[in-house]
């Protein structure tokens, strides 16, 4: 059984309800949750904020927290997960949000620098990764690193 | 020049925006348009809306219209579009509903039947196609109908 196998497995066994919230990433996760017949037991909307001011019109998340630690950090990867599972009243969601490249990366963010956050009903997770390749590598592996994380959590929580 | 390198070509030199409203293809078409560098430049955010109340409360459809002519359904489509346009202030705004199957077919709508919205501030257009092959093939061709309709308008609107 591949991970998203087990995902959609214990997802609809369970009768929980993932959505996300992507920005480096632009749907990909969303696109791989949905590429599995009945995942409408368990997905039902994701959202796609590319840009600072979609991430707080659509997510709720704080201008202020875009203006001070930057679009990819952990505190808007925590308030996007946040944001979407409040707005979407699902039992889990995900967050990404990275620098894909080939441009924008920095000293603090370099290229394939991905944060991600995982918020249930109880808590919020976030977590960073560094990625290596290029744009189309970066972003594959960001999405199969959110379904780790996924799959992780419901191991870990029966 | 790919289809994708042109549209994007285009809409950064005209600087128009886009937004999309997916069902059937789950993030896939935002992921495409966001797959290049400097995409945020056209693209800033997208609706993923797997289910019926998804489409209704993130897209203004009318209740009553999936009840009457259901999800998949030119009507749909067209709402669908117009409500992504409008919530978003893009400039044009692309909608997908169909069947990806393996289940869910009618003797309507096959699994394969696509419906497809586009809007931009003057007028809606929507179109359908049936597509053959396995869930994963009917959503790939049914992103690259999306582009080659936008494709299409860019070419004959200069």
């Amino acid at each position: 059984m591949t991970r998203l196998e087990y995902i959609a497995q214990e997802l609809t066994a369970r009768k929980k309800t993932i959505t996300t919230a992507e920005s480096c990433t632009g749907g990909l996760l969303a696109a791989e949750l949905t590429s599995i017949a009945g995942s409408s037991a368990y997905f039902q909307r994701g959202f796609i904020t590319y840009s600072n001011q979609s991430k707080t019109q659509m997510l709720s998340v704080n201008a202020n927290t875009i203006r001070h630690y930057g679009a990819v950090s952990e505190e808007t990867a925590r308030e996007m997960a946040l944001g979407a599972l409040i707005a979407t009243r699902n039992d889990y969601a995900i967050s990404i949000t990275g620098v894909a490249g080939p441009d924008g990366g920095t000293e603090k963010n370099p290229v394939g620098t991905v944060w991600f956050g995982f918020a249930t009903k109880q808590r919020i997770w976030a977590k960073m990764h560094r990625f290596e390749g290029d744009r189309s590598q970066i972003r594959q592996q960001a999405v199969q690193y959110a379904l780790a994380i996924l799959e992780h959590y419901l191991k870990t929580n029966q």
